[in-house]
């Protein structure tokens, strides 16, 4: 919008600086198409320790079970790792972790997305000086903006690596709208879309060129095999990584879908992350802290995860324990961290 | 839910220490009564220098207004008031510099509400300690969380003082049903809800005994006088508070109620603040100046607005030069700040 | 150094902007004679929680005593205070906090002074803009700089508000020397300086008409009686404030000098506030928490104490329980919080 | 201090829970042995851009000079640095930076050292969950503390990894007496003591089996060739580090000692890095660009460099610029940023 850009004492320019120096990127920079390629990318759960920091030995753990069962990227602090209840710090530290200790198997994209543009900024820049692969950007969400607010929020990000833009109207209370990719796909740097409105506007957008990553788990096998969808930005994964590659990568296989589907409907009947955290804790692959406002879900859903569990197959799950019903005693909710 | 409550190793008890030490509270506090009585409370826009920082001279002027035209109460750093574009520390520091300047005349209500409860439990702690008269809390937006979880974000904080709850669905993407604030409602810090889904939402609570305020300008009237709530939390104050007070306070007036309806159409047309920040810029009270992601309306709509001033009457509007219509390059728009 | 400043395309004045607008000052400005005449300045003690936050019933109980000691002024966040194991943000909240319950019977000088420039300003502005009526500024310690850069330091912070300057190079490890202060002693906010170099330092200050406040208590009776100083800003008061009270008002009076000069030298042979913290928590009025690297003194020392207040007198400490010799395993040591 | 442990409600070790888990360690974990053994550590200078943030560019290039010109290790934030003048969240990006784009080539020690003991664990906790090799950590400077005090401040961060324990009591206001690092030793993440009291000081910690870096440049030879220091943390190296290679490598050799003995005492003619800063901005390497309270030297001062550099050989220095006097205007102090 460059008619807003001001031409006397305070310049626009000025203001937003370019926002990175160029000279460690090309020793890093990750090329966009290596993130376009990319299929089954997991929205990584972040476990924590009894007084809330995080569990980075259970991290770890969690993070090597996706490389060996096939997934070929992870989201970092997503909002099912719970990037909301992070501080800033905590939040590019755990990028930072990731990309030294798995940064050469797996690609690491850090979710620097903000409702704030100055926080967008600021963590976007840092993450790609430690070495992120790429960002997750999401529209300004609860403060929302026009639509040429949007465009403007994420020019001043896109400039600075390999960027997946996330739309989420029922988290963000606001549709990012096609007009707005459309304007800023021209930028080298845009990756594609992590789509969660539905395969009609996936097949809208891949139609239009734009490569879609459905963020619907209960849509992915089609996105992927109907509608052109390159792939899934996935919570499931998280649980069955295995069986969400096969989803992925081995063809169409609506019997397979079907057999996940119990599972994915279990998982999001309470929003996203509450029911992954239940699950993971009854896996026995994390400790049950839950950071609030998020609560483990009531023992009858705990109970139905492990017939879940039985019937898609203990040995498709993450884990080698047991899965087992938590008793509410067991879990730990913190407040303060 | 006190079945989750930890009886062994890790007792919530110790996670969740006493929020707050009482010696003060008995200096300052001020009671839920005093907040239930208010019927105009003005959700304050925050104005910005050049360089992104809080312009005080600029919002100490906004808030003068306020007072002497009526309104009894001001929302800091709300949503209006772009509390979602601040560090925390700006944000309390504001709750404080407001405090210190306008306590004595003017209920002063900080928006210390977080989609993260360590946020939310940490910034009312600090709201409270420094001298805020009451808080307000919103749902953990984008995050979203279940009802259980919803419940023990407030509780957190609910102990701290005087609190009013904020529903407004169309941004946090999800609704705080009214289970949720019937389960709080024992605690005597509980004032009352803002609620923003609309007139038989407010019937609904006031014949339950909840107090109300509206949250969305265009109902207030009705729903001050129709449906009993005690009042208006209020965009368009900023611009007419003797008008908002005039609606709030002498009777049902639906002529002045249609008289200000363009105004507030004009308002909304885009997500609140871009209308009101505009609106104040044009008015000479403010800077123009505009934290990404929210820019200026087009020249179109700020030419409107110059009509709408001329066809309400300019001396209902707070501040005192002509209004005019600025240009494009007049407006300035920061990212990093 | 005027020759420093960019005259082409950044310019000095662009990046740093004035300090501060100025609307609200005029309704809060404590003028820089109300702080030049204040005789007893407490550098008040932090008191903790279980959990390391700040436990301000404590805290108030603690300025309360002070007050109707006689204490004229607190430092809040001193070194006494331990600011420098606060974050920045629970230190302006404890600023506003005391300025807010107790800011219209005692002077609030705030020890918003760091080793960064940077955080120096921020600091100072947002405790100026909470209420505070008075800035505390260090040279820049463990950095340290050149006599151009503290002036140019000092120079940055001066103009937002009365400041005291604070001389402790067996902390800082660099003196202030007189010509830095000469320097800026024209700006009319230069309130003075607490100086612990000792009391030549201080005739020679006095001389050239410079206010100056002993920042030892084992000197300040001289400095305020022999060689000119306005008072004091004591660690010492903290135990025993009428007591030191009546050293700077009462008139010369070397018995009760030597009365109190044993506890003076108990209190200062560890670093402050090692035995400041000790003291107190044994006279019952705070908790005895400790943060880390602060640890208790030894036994022995801590039952020396109990000697030292039997001596003086315990009617003129502080508290009203006996005083006691604590254990090791009462205090509590705490590296995180 | 055994004692002191609370052994009732409120156990030490909750709150000073296990620092790290392993997890991550033992992939990425530096030997103590791989520090013990580095010769030449530079610390390195931090350049800034026009807005005060950090120039990257430059900062890779000044690395890479370090690289090829044989410097082992750079000590990250360190005083040289400018450490106490970044925010934590930058200075751990820096760290992270340096490892992601070096690691493989020098070792990357974060000056993760802080007076505050909850500032020093964080930060080595982040510092080596990122990468880092080895940790430099200050007793607490300003603030200070009893030797007991100092003890229990380094075991806190002991167990994260390898660690160097710096000493400089003409900034620090305190001596660690060796009776501190004795007591410390036993921990096998201890891998030795940078020393700046003098070199009997180094030849008794040599004596005793400690590993010693010399923190001073003009006693470095002699500490490495007859006191049995390991090698220097050296500020020099950033200037002419092909020639403090050689300083540490080449044996004995007085005459270059006495060769660059002008440019040390150049440098530390004011406290560092003033000279440093100057010096790199005249070779053309940075931008003369300086966060205050660091203010460029004189220009006489300038001149002199000039003639230095002239002397020792500009080819011996990094860049390949001509040196060049620059002029005041040609330089940016920077407050806020």
């Amino acid at each position: 919008m460059r008619s807003l850009e001001v031409k006397n004492r305070w310049p626009l320019l000025v203001l937003l600086l370019p926002a990175m120096s160029l000279a460690f990127a090309y020793r890093s920079r990750t090329s966009v198409d290596d993130i376009k390629g990319l299929r089954l990318i997991t929205a990584i759960k972040t476990p924590y320790l009894p007084d809330g920091r995080f569990d980075l030995e259970a991290y770890d753990s969690l993070i090597h079970m996706q490389i060996v069962n096939g997934a070929e990227g992870v989201v970092v602090g997503g909002t099912t790792g719970e990037g909301h209840l992070m501080s800033w710090d905590e939040h590019i530290m755990l990028i930072g972790h990731t990309v030294n200790c798995f940064g050469a198997r797996i690609k690491v994209i850090g979710n620097t997305g903000s409702n704030s543009t100055r926080e967008a900024i600021h963590a976007t820049e840092q993450g790609f000086a430690i070495g992120m692969h790429g960002a997750l950007h999401i529209n300004p969400y609860y403060g929302k903006t026009s639509v040429q607010g949007m465009v403007s929020h994420f020019e001043t990000v896109l400039s600075m690596g390999p960027t997946i833009i996330y739309n989420v109207p029922s988290r963000t209370g606001q549709d990012i709208p096609p007009v707005v990719v459309n304007r800023v796909s021209w930028n080298p740097n845009m990756a594609g879309v992590k789509e969660c409105v539905g395969n009609d506007r996936v097949r809208e957008y891949v139609e239009g060129g734009v490569t879609i990553w459905s963020g619907n788990d209960d849509q992915c096998h089609d996105a992927r095999w109907d509608c052109g969808a390159v792939g899934v930005i996935s919570v499931t994964s998280n649980l069955v990584p295995g069986l969400m590659h096969e989803l992925m990568f081995e063809g169409k296989n609506p019997a397979l879908n079907s057999k996940v589907m119990p599972l994915i409907e279990w998982l999001f009947g309470e929003p996203n992350p509450i029911g992954l955290n239940t699950a993971l804790a009854q896996l026995g692959v994390i400790r049950p802290i839950f950071r609030l406002p998020y609560v483990p879900l009531p023992v009858e859903k705990r109970v139905e995860f492990t017939r879940i569990v039985e019937a898609i197959g203990r040995e498709h799950f993450v884990g080698d324990r047991d899965v087992k019903v938590l008793e509410d005693d067991e879990f730990v909710l913190i407040g303060r961290y």
